[in-house]
């Protein structure tokens, strides 16, 4: 292959297909980028670690069309230190990439490209197209809730499914959940419950950035496929059981708490300061139009703050993690939010209004 | 002690101190500031490692002359947290102090001050004033070089000291060297060679940010005051004897290279690419005019750049660690370097010009 490309071009490209890539690889060519110049003027892009795959197309002049691949980071990082407005000509050979920029050439090893794995898309029966802006919303909303934990590997992304006519994305961590809901796109009528890794819904919404306008989905009970124009991205999805989440979401709590979100938050900020990093707990007493948050460490001391906020049921004290609380918090966009309470031990709802698309569940914890 | 204070101004000096005190420490004093309202109207702020000590005063609204400590990232974590524009009561007595800014009301355990170590100046002979601006290039132009070898501790530090009528720092750690010299002040003649500790210069710096004019130094055989206004800075000496490093600098390098700076480092930048992390090995070719960087690397392959050069001597090749000569040339101010040669396995002198005051000599590596 020889192609020559703009300089700014090939780093984008490669700027999203290089964190796809892992940094440690046991199978060699998984370290590479695959780099395909073809007869129509483009250089096509493609990355993957055997659970996401990155295919991109950029436009190149292309001298003789052929494929070969190379070391994606190297590759990335060269593109990244040569000066704006080059340009770069890839020529492919006898096992060596050579790179030619101004006066600077490489040369680097290459493995062929018939050795780089593929994901088997298979059929995606399922096909809708969703806003970007809705997309990035859904990710925006959830993703923080999503559990890090391996060992429940069900809760380590994005659950997606219809019912009841919309299209719900929820994340939990068991700790805390939180749920959006979206117009049931067209074509999405039917499709099966699905899992999104994290490390695709991380890479998808670094992409998102620079889409306006559409994204088509389209998935099956396996594989999802996220078509962003330029590049594509292709999943496999977490083979487990998404738990009964709605179960979880409190429908009777009575004790209604309206307070200003940023204020809230900038009040639980300051008296975690003297949270110990173990727990995190502050707690929230409750009386008539009276919130007075605190935190006691034994280690560093006492810290208190009343917030402002309208409450109008019976007094009563509850402890939250700060740190699940303001991940949450810093979620609203209004400047009211919602608190469903029930008892100091029940799950807690929290969202801007009843018509907001998205809702929150925290536990609380013994204060 | 009873003070109010802008939130402002605590944070400001909270700031300074804060960095001085280590976040780890077996004697508990050492996480705490010493707070002092004086009856002058100020708030004295004072925070020490045993090695390096800092003083601060600020201007404060004094109900109740006192002192106390307190734990200082503590205390700089709720100044940060506290709303701009905010009044900080700070209340000190029976073991507690308590904070109220706004709504919030803080209560921290305090220590008793006349537990608190304060570094014994004794006499500092030796008093000059610098310019903050000479004082800010000395470190500039030398920090990179100094040691972290915990071991070669006496080169943990910049050497300071008078000789041939100017005052000299130099830092090596056996691979590079760089020396600055400056006039010699008012007030330095006679004065001891001193090492100063990587970590009151990292201070330092810091601290010269804000100031404008002079800073007064004063030193003596162990310790070491510079004086910056708002606050002062106390530091014990390394106690070493630092290496006669004056043998070291080549005087007798025949082989003049000029270069400009800047694509000489781009250069090196792009070619070390493909250089391992372990050796970050660079070759360089001279030849008349002509000057080729090159890199190979049995994993990643091999990388090649000419940059352009005046050079005369006779062709040769010498190898450098990549880094080491980037933060040299991050250093050079002007648009042309010298570098002088002498052959493959001798070190090279690096300067700006026969007039500059900063320059940097560079062990070669084999390549």
């Amino acid at each position: 292959m020889k192609a020559t490309i703009e300089r700014a071009t090939l780093l984008k490209g490669l700027s999203h297909v290089q964190s796809v890539v892992e940094r440690r690889n046991t199978i060699p060519i998984l370290s590479n980028v695959l780099l395909e110049a073809t007869a129509e003027g483009q250089l096509r892009l493609m990355a993957t670690d055997l659970d996401l795959q990155i295919n991109e197309s950029v436009a190149a002049a292309v001298d003789q069309p052929g494929a070969t691949t190379v070391s994606a980071h190297t590759l990335f990082d060269i593109a990244r230190k040569l000066p704006e407005g080059a340009q770069v000509s890839l020529t492919a050979a006898e096992g060596r990439m050579t790179i030619v920029a101004g006066r600077a050439r490489f040369s680097l090893g290459t493995l062929p490209r018939d050795d780089f794995p593929v994901i088997a898309e298979g059929e995606l029966p399922t096909q809708f197209e969703l806003p970007a802006e809705t997309l990035k919303q859904i990710i925006d909303k959830t993703r923080f809730a999503i559990s890090t934990e391996e060992t429940r590997y069900y809760l380590n992304g994005i659950f997606l499914h219809v019912a009841e006519g919309v299209l719900k994305a929820a994340a939990t961590d068991g700790h805390r959940l939180a749920r959006v809901t979206v117009d049931q796109p067209e074509g999405a009528a039917g499709m099966p419950d699905v899992i999104v890794p994290r490390k695709c819904i991380a890479e998808l919404r670094k992409l998102l950035d620079e889409v306006d306008g559409s994204v088509g989905v389209s998935l099956s009970g396996t594989k999802i496929r996220f078509d962003l124009g330029q590049a594509i991205l292709t999943s496999k999805l977490i083979d487990g059981t998404f738990p009964d989440y709605s179960r979880v979401i409190p429908t009777g709590n009575d004790k209604i708490l309206k307070l200003d979100p940023k204020s809230f938050m900038e009040g639980v900020d300051r008296v975690s300061t003297i949270a110990t990093e173990k727990t995190r707990a502050v707690k929230m007493a409750l009386d008539r139009d009276k919130i007075t948050l605190s935190v006691t460490s034994p280690e560093n001391g006492t810290a208190a703050e009343e917030v402002p906020g309208e409450y109008a049921a019976s007094p009563f004290e509850i402890g939250f993690n700060s740190r699940y609380l303001m991940d949450i918090l810093g979620q609203i966009g209004t400047d009211l939010v919602e608190v469903h309470l029930a008892d100091a031990a029940a799950p807690t709802l929290i969202r801007e209004n009843d018509k907001s698309p998205a809702l929150y569940v925290l536990m609380p914890m013994r204060v």
